[in-house]
């Protein structure tokens, strides 16, 4: 499948506006510039592929039925997620999401990352129960029933582990896709009820400043989460991308703290008591606590910070030639709207501005792309966000000054191993080979 | 789990805005509104409900494993779409979305609908292949993974049958849930490289006015599509919400034409043939071609005109006793973005503007919300969408004015039953039982 095309003429090439070929996003419009690099791979002239006219098996033959839930193609079987623990063995259990298969900004339910502590419980949802107690004027319970009659809201947001991309903290850089590294964090659109509507119902007493929340889980996991946020954004999830939500992601109802630690945004959620000082919980005192190098910690370290990562190409893919490529990614932040995502073809030396495809939502998956011309030649991508706040995703370097690394491979559970948002840099070989590079 | 509850002191009654209990929007904002009367249904004082403190069962024991592709709880499992054909008869297929169970806007992948008119073919995405030929400068033809390497283009888009909501063609309401009457739309995040991308590189001639695609499927599906939608917002679609598309919904490649009829969206696209005439295929002259009462027909009839349906309460839900609800449902229009929906509980009589959920995408779902008491008395609710060009979804009289009704049942092949978009119509009575009416 591969042939000479011929450029059409009168157009003009795109031009270069960052090292190592990093062309203008304006020629992602299409208009005027040819990405004659592509046909090398795979387009050729009709006339000389008549093969692709005929007739395949498939288009001869009455096809399979459709089912009451679809599936995806028997071809796509590797798009699945990662299992940390398939045997379901006695400790937690991370299932990551394989973002270097996937694009756009949804993460399909099927595919949405979860983490659970002791499994994943298998509630009725007739007899689940929220209570929200504490330092309320009137401590109140709803089934799920009932809060399905009080008004809704629909966010996209994006959550994430703490613990997500934990391997880069490692000294040496870890060869794994995007999926192993990043797969902590997804994408959707949630649907429930604004937390701040049940507490006006429950009254709060001026004295409460931090709430307790609670999953119906085994583990009974909690968290404390300051007043202010729960009366700002904070939502009782109920449906996620339009339908319940997945068992592993809470079902029957979670908390939702748009752009706060995943951790905190309780599954299987079943109290919630105002009170006036934090529960000083295992997750917020041990695991959540940033370990700095000087040996002082971050203490409710709750915002997930602007960060972004390229999708395609990344570990796990390989680049079939010199020519067109376009390169892409997820860019997020827990403050805000993302406000600008540069990409680096030449390990940093210099950017250029990537296009970011609308709409541009807060504390949600934003995709960029870049137009890229690849010339055969060792190249190292990166990308780094920018949000409305003015927060940057910072260097290497700066990351590491302040937060420190270890030893390769990193300690799964060690410190530190939270919060980390610095830049990924993905080296291309002559042969189109990709790996993880630290640059 | 009812009770009465004490309204706490000091805070308003949200004001009626039109007859039958409907609420000013901003009440949805929940800031000094008492929903009391969803806590009759489900939620007590604490106090007076210990039942809830006790630990269930699933709280006491380690849960389930996570699977590499999640699945909804088995508690959930009416949430499927509904089958014409589940024993895949040599005839087409209709699965439907059950949008009365649904909420928010995203369709998830696996309830998006389908119709299929000779199965579902399981394509090899290595062996298949899109050629574009006709009035162009130079044949091309692209494999999946040429495809790949070009620049991408996210949009949400809703895809509907010209067919969908077909039962209300007929002259007496049929008794049927949002899901049988108007399960033929869903709306999803499609991601793929802009047609006009791809024809920038073929070139167009001139004298092309349309092109012909058609599917690989055994059926060869064909529909000519105007040259200037091509050059518009025509995507080759690869992926859906994030992941690649679904087989029933046209793997590995789809023609997306947002806003057009969905039969024009051809599936498993292996032909695009530029030409100066139409092809007059079937789905074009026979089905798609709208005979109206005075016998002449519409001809290439593209768009889908703007329409809305209230999915919460509607027909298969019933209201537990008098206090507040929220009312819900979806609008959508091919020209554009929604511009408003107003919501009626008196039939029609009067209504009162419903809240939008943001973001407002253009030829997207989106969801509307209404803040609503009922007194207990028997109501009819309705909605009705405006879009951004000025187009108003007709009400039923016009409607049946213009293009006609059939005697009940309304045959399945005849005609007229394509581009219904009237208003839908619940009637609620005194035992909160919902009936599909005319009003």
């Amino acid at each position: 499948m591969t042939a000479s095309v011929r450029r059409p003429k009168g157009r003009p090439e795109p031009v270069p506006v960052a090292g190592n070929g990093l062309l203008d996003r304006r020629a992602l419009l299409g208009r005027g510039i040819v990405f004659a690099g592509a046909m090398t791979l795979g387009a050729a002239r009709a006339g000389a592929a008549a093969e692709a006219l005929n007739d395949d098996a498939w288009s001869r033959e009455m096809g399979a039925s459709s089912l009451p839930l679809q599936t995806p193609s028997r071809f796509e079987k590797n798009v699945v997620r990662t299992l940390s623990n398939p045997k379901n063995e006695f400790r937690n259990s991370h299932a990551r999401t394989p973002h270097h298969l996937l694009t756009g900004t949804v993460t399909p339910n099927s595919l949405h990352f979860t983490i659970n502590h002791s499994g994943i419980p298998d509630i009725d949802p007739e007899k689940h129960r929220l209570v929200i107690h504490g330092l309320v004027r009137q401590p109140m319970i709803f089934t799920v029933e009932a809060l399905a009659r009080y008004p809704m809201v629909s966010c996209m947001a994006f959550v994430e582990c703490g613990g997500n991309s934990a391997p880069l903290f490692s000294n040496e850089p870890i060869q794994a896709t995007a999926q192993a590294l990043h797969g902590l964090v997804s994408n959707a659109e949630w649907t429930g009820v604004r937390l701040s509507t049940l507490l006006e119902e429950t009254g709060v007493e001026p004295s409460a400043k931090w709430l307790i929340a609670e999953g119906a889980d085994s583990h009974a996991l909690s968290r404390s989460v300051p007043v202010k946020k729960a009366l700002d954004d904070a939502m009782i999830a109920l449906y996620q991308n339009g339908e319940r939500l997945m068992p592993g992601n809470g079902y029957p109802m979670r908390l939702l703290l748009p752009g706060y630690e995943g951790n905190m945004n309780v599954k299987f959620l079943r109290r919630i008591k105002l009170t006036q000082e934090p529960a000083m919980s295992m997750y917020e005192t041990r695991t959540y606590s940033q370990i700095l190098p000087g040996g002082k910690a971050y203490r409710f370290y709750f915002v997930q910070e602007v960060k972004s990562f390229i999708t395609h190409p990344s570990f796990g893919h390989s680049l079939k030639g010199p020519g067109f490529y376009e390169i892409s990614g997820v860019a997020y932040s827990g403050a805000g709207r993302i406000a600008k995502v540069m990409v680096s073809a030449d390990g940093g030396k210099s950017f250029a501005e990537a296009a970011l495809q609308a709409p541009v939502l807060p504390k949600a998956f934003t995709r960029f792309r870049m137009p890229w011309r690849w010339d055969g030649q060792p190249v190292v991508l990166q990308s780094r966000a920018w949000d409305e706040g003015g927060n940057v995703q910072p260097t290497r370097a700066e990351f590491v000054a302040l937060r420190g690394e270890t030893k390769a491979p990193p300690p799964v559970l060690g410190f530190p191993n939270q919060h980390f948002n610095s830049i990924t840099s993905w080296a291309v070989d002559r042969n189109g080979e990709i790996k993880h590079v630290y640059a």
